[in-house]
């Protein structure tokens, strides 16, 4: 696999314009209040399908060759990289099967089925994942479009800093969720590549934090048995967004599940916006570890708003 | 009392703008497909103090004569017009006195009390409410500030109309809730003087239907024991409110509890966005009368977002 660069996200951010939405940046006078910081939110869960999922898949099947035959996009998912690509496969008229965990949210495959995916339960272990991948594509002949091991998904998920840049100019730093690295590895080539000056913070749920452990120890750990509210942050760093992170991005923080409640309840209350555990994660960090952001014009990347509303963490 | 005039609305609109939000007006694809309208979304729940209410109660505190010598600012609010008042008091170092029902939600009462506006409790009667204020009055020396009967307050909420209608050119129709009929009021005021082709649709909950009953009869109707889920739209219809709606407003239609939940859930799972019961009436009344609304440019006024997520009514 060829390892995307800032040229592959430019060219990504094209390839999508017409399919994904340029989100907003929000402020808030309270929450800046608050962490003595100029906060700076990009509204990613405003985006299509609830997520910044939406800019990996659509650049994945966008970048699929018009002349090639292709038989539908395949993937394992946890939720929202599944409603993304199903998404994203209509804009090509393809059928789209997305290996879904059995605990998978109800929102999120309900949310897949609503794109028209096909979704295929399995085990919730990644080598449970992996095999029922692998006899889908098999039966099917469908594409793997991975959720972040894939350098047209990262790049396409870099997207979004892109716009935050512009958006927001003059950042210090820009703060990202981390889970299997995709949104945090197209990030870190979108800022490194156009200004180095800009520190880029990882936040990782203490559950769940493969990448603050690979990042400390330079070599990839695997995720086993994680455990958080964040469901979108459980996977496993992907080798290939591993080698773009040890390589971009500044440094690691982990935050406890607690302060994701916190951080997910402040973004409802005072800022009305509706966003997922996974979401909020950012603004947790921010919260956990306000001394490293005093001061600063701070990017916050709000992943995702994808959550069941019938049962909520509180 | 004077009755203000599209001037009025006008000259609020200069007199706030540098202390409250011109706030966004947001699309749903979903909601449009689901609707067959096309539906402006006018974010008030965004708005300071979460709801509208800032307009008014900034428009009535800058409305004092500076020279006055004012021993504070005082009303009667379940809620959004309590805080807003409070936080508009705050712009000129005043205090604020805000009889609250006892029965008030959490939520509501913190936002007051953030603000630094001082919660005087009362039965949740009409009559407890005024009688509490006329002592509270008594005690403080406080000008009041009613939350809807008062032709500052009507021109300040008539400022959302006008720049819904710059953000959102061409409407066909507005859609509003009212309850005591500030909103609709100023709404009407800013439409129909600027533009009486634009039609003006009231929504209001059947178990506080005094508008409605009052809008049909041709007389002024009391709202007893309301019944409904919308805290924010309990009140009576002030007098002032009922001539110029039924001047200026081209209709109100009445929605069920049943409806403003089902579209409070759609603004949280298909908007993201973080809406009160009373906030998501506008919605409810394009979702129970389709015909209404189908195939034309709608303006809904999203009027506030101040929930206890606490306490969720599903």
């Amino acid at each position: 696999m060829m390892s995307p660069e800032l040229a592959d996200v430019q060219e990504a951010r094209d390839r999508i314009a017409d399919s994904v939405h340029q989100t907003p940046v929000m402020r808030s006078q309270h929450l800046d209040a608050h962490t003595g910081a100029e906060l700076f939110f990009k509204c990613e869960h405003l985006q299509k399908a609830g997520a910044f999922k939406a800019r990996g898949a659509t650049n994945a099947v966008l970048s699929l060759e018009e002349s090639e035959d292709v038989a539908g996009v395949a993937t394992h998912s946890s939720g929202n990289h599944g409603a993304a690509l199903a998404m994203a496969a209509t804009i090509r008229g393809l059928p789209a099967y997305i290996v879904m965990p059995a605990n998978a949210s109800a929102v999120k495959k309900s949310a897949v089925a609503a794109y028209g995916g096909e979704i295929i339960e399995c085990e919730s272990t990644l080598a449970a994942r992996e095999a029922m991948l692998a006899s889908v594509l098999e039966r099917t002949g469908a594409v793997v479009v991975h959720p972040y091991n894939d350098p047209r998904v990262i790049a396409g998920q870099g997207t979004a800093a892109l716009e935050l840049m512009e958006q927001a100019p003059d950042l210090d730093v820009i703060v990202v969720p981390v889970g299997g690295g995709g949104l945090l590895a197209g990030t870190a080539l979108a800022v490194k590549g156009l200004n180095p000056r800009i520190e880029v913070v990882a936040v990782e749920p203490e559950g769940a934090d493969d990448a603050f452990r690979s990042f400390g120890l330079g070599s990839l750990q695997a995720q086993t048995n994680p455990n958080t509210i964040a469901d979108g942050l459980r996977a496993s760093l992907g080798e290939l967004n591993f080698e773009i992170i040890r390589k971009h991005v500044d440094t690691i923080i982990t935050v406890p599940d607690a302060a994701i409640v916190d951080a997910m309840k402040l973004h409802w209350t005072r800022m009305k916006q509706v966003v997922e555990p996974s979401g909020a994660v950012g603004l947790a960090g921010v919260l956990e570890h306000p001394e490293r952001f005093r001061g600063r014009r701070v990017g916050v990347v709000v992943s995702g708003g994808n959550v069941d509303i019938d049962h909520l963490p509180w």
